[in-house]
């Protein structure tokens, strides 16, 4: 079963599976400032694209990552993430497959 | 606006969208052997996990792809993929951005 996870309208938008490397959500992000929490410890893979982030979301530095680059989110913490031009992203998560991320 | 894909029943899923860099699907697809045909000239580059590619389908020779690999597709001609383990690919394609792509 691949899951189907929309946020914000529709701006940001990712489909959810898991293999024998884990569990994985590949996404979109268009243009604009999304914050998100994470639950559990994850990953977020550049797969097209730069972006800004800050964490934790509203008080940290702003970092600006490129393509191929990550950042790591420790389990139940958040961040911001600023996209001026859209992006796809890889996120792989710990803990067991949501099946379906609920904001 | 992101694009929604689905083919084989939700075995394949993609979103689709457009930035400086070009137009691109990025989509997961599960276990199977799929069968695809490129309107215009795109890549399959491999996000997450391997797959085994027969290109044009049905005749040619099967070669199997690695994480970051990428293989080309001319415009009007197809392809079977062969996935063992879910995988996350991402499509770079040519022409103008299709918003939705049918099979």
């Amino acid at each position: 079963m691949i899951g189907q996870n929309e946020y914000f309208e529709g701006q940001v938008r990712s489909l959810e599976f898991k293999n024998e490397q884990g569990n994985f959500t590949v996404g979109v992000m268009e243009p604009g400032e999304w914050k998100f929490e994470a639950p559990v410890k994850e990953w977020m893979h550049l797969v097209r694209g730069t972006w800004d982030v800050q964490q934790p979301a509203g008080q940290g530095e702003w970092t600006t990552y490129k393509e191929g680059e990550r950042f790591e989110v420790p389990g139940g913490t958040d961040f911001t993430v600023r996209v001026n031009d859209t992006v796809a992203y890889l996120c792989p998560y710990t803990g067991e497959f949501l099946g379906h991320l609920d904001m």
